[in-house]
């Protein structure tokens, strides 16, 4: 995944990366204590926090990254990323939901840096291939977020899945530095696969990766028009997150914040005004968002199956197709079940199929609901 | 599995347990070092030893049960039968297969109890309902047994199964005292599922459950006239057993013993010329040989499955027909795979299907070329 050759910061750039959600989808690796972010669920030796941080730091520099994450992972992000700056970790008090912690991320980054900082905001737990193509795409959009834009970057989609969101491209923007960025003409929805075959017929339509690069100044105009509460709340936490009100400013106003996506809250009603775009991301992309994607991020063995883990701890007859997870330093052995979902924990393990494996979130609220919260 | 009434002991009946085998399509919960007869495989509470005892005691009295054991299994077969007299445990040096180990307790019995004492011979890993009925079959077939031949207790088939031998049966043998016994015609081997359908067609097809019913001095006359010096063998350590010679011999004489089952020792030459007799057993029988004839030993629960373990341990959905062992006190959560067979161990995993459950020794053989002794 590293870069054939690093590509120069770019200039006024800050990364945000907000570290949250379970990954129940990825149960039993994943836990509450032990998100899917903390994970290296690729082989490459990194986690997929440590790979969003190699790719973002050599953009932003290492002191122009940002973490956004719960009391609960603060530890584990600063062992997992001993180059994050002291102050770049902001810890919240609990989940507020993406424009939350992206808005408290763009009020900070302003008061330190000035109307002018330009942020992007990236998930801690999604796979990119080619880093440098995804650098070229946000050069691009720094540019077009200069002018103005909340700029998202636009996924090639490989497939017409349904599990992703789609971004509909409009007309070009027609700027100089930003020569393929367009409008966004609107978001959809995850679609069903009907509709997902007829967005990709259209030629229009690329993926929704959830990345946003905008001014911090004008994501903080548009919070304050569509979310003015929220707005409110979190520049007066910014104004005292450097000062020794932190705790207390955090304690009166974080509880009363409203909980939406920054999708929600800005992409959507920005959109409808013309004033999202997009520029292209052609490299490959995966949120990993259940198993069964595990399968197109590792290599097949000669056994057919994907492993993730000690080649020596999987023994597979007959299973081409297979994903087997070996985490519990124990033999995983598989004979026969072609595309068949392993995963081994210390406490827990799971067998399915990669057919099945967006159902897997059913076994986690089953085991919330038997009142296994130490399997959670 | 429990008798609705205990039957009395039958006079001069001694019972004699070979207890070897690794059981290995039973891995990974059978090992060598612990190996299927020492599991509870039922849910009953009772390992197959411990039930095969449960059978046997009330018809010869716990001191005319012989278990006849490795070396590596005599602590935990004494620890699993505290009534087993000490003397009733005979230890082979290394295994030398079901003649050496059966012989050996017929002349070891001789000695002690005179030529008339009879013994059976039932294996230590066998599953069997209505101790009733097999109690009743084993008193024909020592009435039979008393009149001088080999008998056996052929098992009416279910299904025509080709995991097991059959007993082809002959024309009665016309004992009052053994009313239903019959001569054997022929013994066959397992057979493909075309002459299996034959065999049962027929109505005179019954299965080899390996039980063995005869007095001692007869087994011991055969034994001298088709195997002389395996026969001389086992009388010279017989004759040393119960004084201060028997390691001595045991040492001098044991390595060199023919290794050769009973089957082909015994039954098979003998039934050509008419000494083998059969009574009937119509009880439920099984030899647990794989995991799939685990299906049919526990009862389904109401989402389809059979589970051996703690139910709480188990968490299934949409498994119809599966087979789940959870023996390494974890959590085993199995999603959308019908007839799927889980075992988990404190060290290894096993996922199959009841179709392909024959097929584990494969992979426990390719565990002993890598070199994983520990998991045998």
């Amino acid at each position: 995944m590293a870069s054939p050759a690093p590509p120069l910061p770019v200039p006024g750039f800050h990364a945000v990366v907000p570290a949250g959600g379970a990954g129940t989808r990825l149960w039993p690796l994943s836990r509450r204590a032990d998100p899917k972010f903390l994970h290296d669920l690729t082989g490459s030796g990194r986690t997929l926090l440590q790979e969003t941080w190699d790719r973002l730091a050599p953009l932003a520099g290492p002191s122009g990254v940002v973490l956004v994450t719960g009391e609960a992972h603060a530890e584990a992000v600063r062992l997992q990323l001993p180059g994050l700056a002291p102050d770049a970790l902001l810890v919240e008090p609990s989940p507020r939901d993406s424009m939350a912690a992206i808005g408290l991320a763009a009020a900070v980054l302003r008061r330190r840096h000035g109307d002018d900082v330009v942020l992007g905001s990236f998930a801690a737990d999604h796979v990119i291939a080619r880093a440098d193509r995804f650098a070229a795409a946000v050069a691009e959009a720094v540019a077009a977020a200069r002018a103005g834009y909340v700029v998202t970057i636009g996924i090639a989609p490989r497939e017409p899945s349904t599990a992703f969101g789609y971004i509909e491209v409009g007309d070009p923007l027609g700027l100089d530095a930003a020569p393929s960025a367009r409008h966004v003409a609107a978001f959809a929805e995850k679609p069903d696969a009907a509709t997902a075959r007829a967005y990709l017929a259209t030629g229009r339509y690329r993926w929704n990766a959830g990345m946003f690069v905008v001014v911090a100044d004008v994501l903080l105009r548009h919070l304050a028009a569509h979310q003015p509460g929220l707005h409110d709340g979190l520049v007066a936490i910014a104004d005292a997150w450097d000062t020794g009100e932190r705790d207390r400013v955090l304690a009166a106003r974080w509880p009363g914040l409203t909980r939406i996506a920054i999708d929600h809250a800005i992409a959507e009603p920005v959109a409808a005004t013309g004033g999202v775009a997009v520029v292209p991301g052609d490299f490959e992309w995966d949120d990993v968002g259940d198993w069964a994607s595990l399968a197109g991020l590792l290599p097949a063995r000669d056994d057919g199956a994907r492993v993730l883990g000690p080649a020596d701890a999987a023994l597979l007859r007959d299973c081409d197709g297979a994903v087997v997870v070996p985490a519990g330093e124990r033999l995983v052995a598989v004979l026969g079940v072609p595309d068949a979902v392993v995963v081994d924990t210390a406490d827990a393990v799971l067998v399915t199929t990669r057919a099945r494996a967006q159902e897997v979130k059913g076994i986690v609220d089953a085991l919330a609901r038997r009142g296994r919260a130490d399997l959670l």
